[in-house]
């Protein structure tokens, strides 16, 4: 899963069917600092997620796996609010690259 | 999901038979402010985009699930055209990598 | 998908069961302006794409929905032979990214 | 799978309900010479892995392998709690690569 | 795939079920002058490979499927032992990226 911070909301009439009534947010991935990594992408979001909320999200095919019939065709979505992270400091010094 | 913009068309006669009748797009991925994100990439389009437009596009194994027999050997297909987004400025800044 | 240009081949005698009798190109990534992108990939071959072919390439767990076993440990295979593209020039300026 | 090391927790009380009941850990990938590379991703955990355990990680849908009934809505997982390594040096000089 | 040479192995003692005696590498991707690109990663083998062999290697869920149940919570497998690759000069320039 990637942390990330809600930024906005999607809208989209015309789509695929699997995707009516789903709610698409906009996400920043971001590290355990806050600070943005990589792009930004669009999750579904089912447990009323809002801009400014700190998320995680799973990616990829395991993303339709919050459905029983498991046949949308998503690959993000929000599985849970942050309340909350503990980041051990010192020892392994975080990547200072610039896509960290 | 990604978001991006339909600039162009792939023809190839010579495919897989997966693929057959399928009209395929290029498409370059955007950020919310409508900057180029990433690389281009090719999505297969059942919707009806044309180039222009702006576009949602699923990734991965998902994509296959646009079709009730899942049986279609694509990675990436455009789900959904976007009316509008409502980005939060100010807070998070975004990211500011040349990836972004 | 992505394009790419098919620019050699692999030969591999010890392999895992399920690739005996595939073969294997090695793919250069492009845009649509033919400029590399992103690093090679080697992909599985069914259509006879050769070098210097322009193609499509599907990556991940869909690569496998070539065959109705769908048993191939393989993440890549070339599913059409571009004949032409068409884009859009102007409006939104191609990403000038490194990786582009 | 990628080598890891694990630098935090995640807490959340509002989620999917497929991650009820699973440790979440930060972890920051790094190379066999324990250098970071790429960029934090956070992972279930059931071994009992904790802060400064160097980690192997399954990203993907296959971490939803760890469980019989395959259903979690996750996309990394650790599988392993790394006891050692072997590196050849010499040879084939490591990517000097800002990513790598 | 990719193309890679085998640079070491990973030892694990406590980890997922399914890892119990597979064969634990570390992989350089590299392009097909033999230069690293990406980084390093962690694959299954059970052909035989060793230190210093140049791989190919499938990545993401297919590479469960190396075995018929399927079952396994990997995400990386060596998938053949590259005998030679033959690639066309000239025509195209490989990418000088970086990351190529």
């Amino acid at each position: 899963m990637q942390m990330g911070k809600v930024i906005g909301n999607v809208w989209a009439t015309r789509k695929e069917e699997g995707l009516e009534g789903l709610k698409l947010l906009i996400v920043q991935p971001v590290n355990s600092a806050g600070k943005p990594i990589r792009t930004q992408l669009v999750a579904a979001d089912r447990i009323g997620a809002g801009i400014g909320d700190d998320v995680l999200v799973t990616s990829g095919g395991s993303s339709r796996y919050i459905m029983k019939e498991k046949s949308l065709p998503i690959d993000a979505v929000i599985v849970g609010i942050i309340d909350s992270t503990e980041v051990e400091r010192g020892g392994l010094n975080e990547s200072s690259d610039w896509n960290d």
